[in-house]
């Protein structure tokens, strides 16, 4: 048997052959082109999966399913991608279409929780049955994994942790909110804070850093401010670390899940992010002591490729 | 098959027998008075017990099974208390201590949880099964049911979702940590804001509805003020509504539960209460249109007795 997992993103779709052991045999991937009408998107989405087979040697029949990831809210049971605001897809019906060209299952997940599906199954948490994966880039996305499996809520909308308030009436959130997690944790909110605080503070080393140009500043300028000795470099890191535990606090308050990862390009931050969220988590987590085991916090393992192994280990959970 | 819930509180020790449609048939409660050592506390709860199921005509063979409510933190699997604030509890072996004197299994959980099962079992979600119910009382407490069952997390110290941040560096909670939930949506936070505006504002009739006395200031206080009228009781309460929703959304966008249950003191405001937090909650929850259905938000309907149905119920999840 072999697991074919689609990567529907923003910039590219990716498309990946994993063996009986979820290793990617084969992979390759289109640019989305997303400004397309949708027939048109789903239908190089399916060409490149059908070549992939194809150059791999497979023939359908050893292929189970297609299991597809894509940013936004799914109806699973229907195969509609109901919203994303990535891409400009609306009551998309995903299944139908690519089942115009490949006559096979078709399961649809939220791109968040197949990179949590991923890491359960070969990744940081393929040891622990309940783990949730963080995933710190242009949002703050999540997937809770309970048993093993992704956990929906009733209307297949749960896991949306970024979206938790964690400064009532603060910066204003995409999601229309105000004080999201997303809004101070994710990437944006980092280059955001990285960037007001160099507008504040003209003779920090964020300047020279980005060449004078702060629309260079990244996620990862911050960080590389402190690494150099700068204060307000090292203030927006001892900041935006705090916003990373505050949110992690609560999700493991809620869930005290075996495994708490991290994911998403801010993630590649290591240890250098990851030991101080453990210390301020440590120290605000309900019943933190006692002998009482607690939650791991750790970096995904599953990298680039999360979003099309979560996707082609979709039928296994 | 009849079943016995035991609710350990602060204040008093409440037992209940339950008949196998699960209605109380015969209940009594003796004072906790809890500066006591617990192995005397545990004796009075076990000698209730002994003469409540002597004055049914029953006999321990027809009872499966001792389930105790109490505040804290429970080791289920060895029968411990491992700590609360309200009794002086540490380390407490309950399990053995009450079958020294009645030779029953023993099911121990926490009283926020036993509540969300009654609710499950027999109140508002009895249809339903995945709710979360939230106690606003001298905390914010609360128990997730996933499946009909008490999600406890790997460690059992899961559904603590008063410990969730909303209002970061904001007021300092019990817990040690500043701005949860609890210390805005609790009545006692509820208590300290309305104190707080009556203090900022000498002509509030707040003052004449606690003649003058601030410290008789509870939770109905700023509502009634409301009720008549006045300016500082309205903001205090429009205040505090958005808190409690705050929480509640926050809660819908991680389980999209089929039912939001508010049960505790400020609960019994109803509609007051409910009808403006499901109006802000609408507005603020992530993908809260488009047909799918959402998360009904209610008043818990087994009351007083909660803790003992909760408890009596722990072996039939």
């Amino acid at each position: 048997m072999y697991y074919v997992g689609i990567d529907l993103g923003g910039t590219n779709i990716a498309v990946g052959i994993l063996d009986e052991n979820l290793k990617i045999i084969k992979k390759g991937s289109v640019p989305t082109r997303a400004s397309r009408e949708y027939p048109d998107i789903l239908k190089d989405m399916a060409m490149l999966t059908l070549r992939l087979i194809d150059e791999t040697g497979l023939s359908i029949g050893q292929i189970p399913y297609i299991g597809i990831g894509s940013p936004g809210s799914c109806d699973r049971k229907r195969g509609y991608l109901l919203y994303t605001n990535n891409i400009n897809f609306k009551n998309v019906p995903i299944r139908q279409e690519i089942q115009k060209y490949i006559p096979l299952p078709i399961h649809l997940e939220n791109d968040a929780n197949c990179a949590a599906l991923a890491e359960s199954m070969v990744g940081a948490a393929k040891d622990v049955d309940n783990s949730i994966t963080v995933t710190l880039g242009t949002g703050v996305g999540g997937g809770i994994i309970l048993n093993n499996q992704i956990f929906t809520g009733f209307n297949g909308l749960a896991g949306e942790i970024g979206h938790i308030v964690i400064h009532q009436g603060g910066e204003q959130c995409t999601c229309g909110r105000k004080g999201c997690w997303e809004a101070y944790a994710s990437a944006t909110g980092l280059i955001r804070q990285t960037r007001h605080a160099a507008l504040g503070n003209p003779n920090s080393q964020i300047h020279q850093l980005v060449h004078g140009d702060l629309d260079k500043i990244d996620a990862k300028t911050a960080f590389d401010a402190m690494r150099a000795g700068d204060a307000t470099g090292t203030k927006v890191v001892n900041d935006y670390i705090q916003y990373v535990a505050e949110g992690a606090a609560n999700l493991i308050n809620i869930f005290q899940p075996e495994m708490l990862i991290f994911g998403g390009g801010v993630s590649k931050e290591g240890e250098t992010l990851l030991q101080p969220v453990r210390e301020i988590v440590r120290n605000c987590t309900y019943f933190g002591g006692g002998g009482v085991p607690q939650t791991q916090i750790v970096t995904a393992e599953t990298g680039n490729d999360t979003g099309i192994i979560g996707a082609a280990t979709l039928g296994l959970q």
